[in-house]
């Protein structure tokens, strides 16, 4: 049985007709090396952004069903385009929309979770030979509403349509040429991973290299699907490949470096120490769905009986938490929020580091030397995060870059949007 | 029970945010009015040509199912944004594609015939008292293959939703403000016409006033759906009623003049005067889907024992049709075959001419007074062409607007493009 490839291209690959062409060739170098494909394309270039202007133009807040029904025209475009391009270079084509595919959603607009793809008509343009062309970001619901899974949705179309196809690997084709050891803007001597994990690749993610949405990461990782992270302008140069680590070889304790600078942190002071209200600091916020990340309590202090609890939040989410605090602080009878949101947090991921117990030391001992105070530290299997101040966050990636040996002799030909840190 | 207002708008209606805006008012409006209003619109202004521009550029010859994927995606923006207007303006609106309503089409690219229209989503929607917007131009096959209808396409989907839901009316705005009794950039005093039967409207669109497609006209015909062409601008003016010829009180006997430049003569000379002859050249190029219009045969020469066989075809079909002759030429042994397409068709048209016998001849005489040869003639029911040379054309419109007394006191206020004559 011939295997079958999903390949995936965003909209900077597709923003214009030439480009489009390019996308063609890599197509069908795909097919000429015998396997079935499958593409999955997002809007062209900037059409999103044309498409949001004019709404906002005639609503400050449109309905977001409407939004859907707008914003999924962009897909139509480019999937008919390329399939077009295709069948102009001798091979036969087709292009779906999510609603002619199935692409079966959650009945949410604008962020909708895929529950469900139908794969007979699939299977059946595969049987015959044809190239399938199908738009990324959108959906249907059981009612024939359209919707769109939101940010990193396009990704995470073409993962779960390699899910469902059981495909051989999905191939997210980008701008960049792979999942590197850090930003190669802050640290040129950046490496470029070979191979990753998928809970390596999703620490890195959440913690800015947003090479790939963390949600396509996590269908991946959820149904197995090899990943391969590429170049649409280095054909031979096959990136990095993200699977699962039981099918890596580690050799090495760390994987990468990342700098996040989208966190502020929050101290509530002099919590009274009774029991139950740390929790209900937090089940208020959850309940506002502000999601809360690295977390400090201080030991009580035995005079007043109070404590300090500190902790991360998005910067988006600033207005809302406090609205949240300022209610909880008087009924708790609290002291003062303090707020910092010139912070960054400095992370080191690896899923190599568990067996491996002096990788923390050196961490803390590399940002010491530098006089770089450690604010808040938080661990997980695969990851050890510091919270410093914004100012010592280039600096304590290069010498953390460094000391876990990360770098390589050539410097990293960076191409398009990479995070800004 | 509300009553149904179906409402066309066109794509220079809708060509930017602030005339989407302007649609918005005159879409509620007729809700104000305490009607069901369901609205259909064309892609934004100058979408399509954009569409098909990069279409043209990745492939010279692209496939029309791959087109109708691309093209349906003009009505796509077009509904959402104009649903998001009628919100903004505090009501509720829904917009559907061809496909979410099931407007169901043959399986045919590019120029599908509507073969049936669900309501049940419709319905649902108005008693909800929601306003809907439709995809014009799309439709959708058994298979979830997306066609569209071919120019004129909209007014297609407009009169043939009004059909289906058994609608009041379909009002068709556009930025004429009506069917003028012929072209005013020609004749300047051409008046507007209140009321026009389906069958002149169809005579008066054939022969070159396209304001609406003949196909929406003959579908408003077959289900006698009253159909209302009026101005997007000037909302108090009710524009031109056309119904069946039996809901009008007839006065007049011509209710329009138009010319026709779009025809070629063709005569084939020394055809061979043995029956079926004649048949043999017509049915030749029916077989290539060749239109013919007006015929004339000439009487048998006795001394050759031939006759000359002229006809009138579209000009775009000129290539085609000498094709198909030069090869029965030699078959039948016939003569030369003469092209001329400095020509125009010069029509009066009225429902009332039936009755009149005096109606021809005053037409012949007002020619011959300006001395304008008459090459063909070409009679209906309710139609009288006569083929000139195109040079003659403005002069015999004229003419024959005035002497049917078909002027008004003012000068047409005329917008917008009409056909080119």
């Amino acid at each position: 049985m011939r295997k079958i490839i999903v390949q995936k291209f965003g909209g900077t690959s597709v923003a214009d007709t030439d480009k489009i062409k390019n996308v063609a060739d890599v197509v069908l170098r795909e097919k000429q090396n015998g396997n079935d494909v499958v593409v999955v394309v997002s809007a062209m270039g900037h059409t999103t952004d044309h498409l949001v202007k004019m709404a906002k133009a005639l609503s400050p807040n449109p309905s977001s069903r409407e939004m859907d029904m707008l914003l999924s025209t962009g897909e139509g475009v480019s999937i008919a385009l390329l399939a077009m391009a295709i069948q102009a270079k001798g091979y036969d084509a087709v292009s779906f929309n999510a609603m002619q595919v199935g692409i079966m959603t959650e009945n949410i607009h604008s962020k909708a979770r895929i529950i469900n793809i139908k794969t007979e008509k699939l299977r059946k343009n595969l049987e015959e030979g044809k190239v399938i062309v199908v738009a990324g970001f959108q959906g249907v619901t059981e009612d024939g509403e359209i919707t769109t899974l939101g940010r990193g949705g396009s990704d995470t179309s073409a993962v779960a349509l390699a899910a469902a196809l059981n495909a051989e690997r999905c191939d997210i084709y980008t701008d960049v040429e792979g999942v590197y050891t850090t930003d190669p803007r802050i640290v040129p001597r950046a490496s470029r991973l070979d191979i990753v994990s998928y809970e390596e690749m999703l620490e890195l993610a959440h913690a800015g290299a947003n090479v790939l949405h963390p949600r396509s990461v996590e269908t991946a990782k959820q149904f197995n699907v090899p990943l391969r992270v590429r170049s649409s302008f280095k054909l031979d140069d096959m990136g990095t490949l993200i699977v699962g680590v039981d099918k890596m070889e580690l050799h090495r304790p760390v994987a990468g470096v990342a700098a996040d600078l989208t966190q502020a942190r929050i101290v509530v002071c002099d919590v009274p120490d009774t029991p139950g209200v740390a929790a209900r600091v937090f089940t208020n916020l959850a309940n506002e769905n502000i999601s809360v990340d690295m977390i400090i309590q201080s030991y009580a202090r035995k005079a007043s009986n109070t404590n300090d609890i500190a902790f991360t939040i998005d910067k988006n989410d600033l207005p809302k938490t406090l609205a949240v605090l300022e209610t909880l602080r008087q009924e708790i009878n609290a002291g003062d929020i303090k707020v910092d949101d010139d912070t960054a947090k400095v992370s080191i991921i690896g899923a190599g580091m568990i067996d491996r117990p002096g990788i923390a030391s050196t961490m803390f001992e590399t940002l010491a030397k530098l006089n770089i105070n450690i604010r808040m530290i938080s661990t997980s299997e695969i990851k050890i995060s510091c919270l410093v101040d914004k100012i010592d966050a280039q600096k304590a990636l290069k010498a953390l870059h460094t000391v876990f040996d990360l770098e390589c002799d050539v410097v990293a030909d960076v191409k398009g949007d990479l995070p800004d840190v």
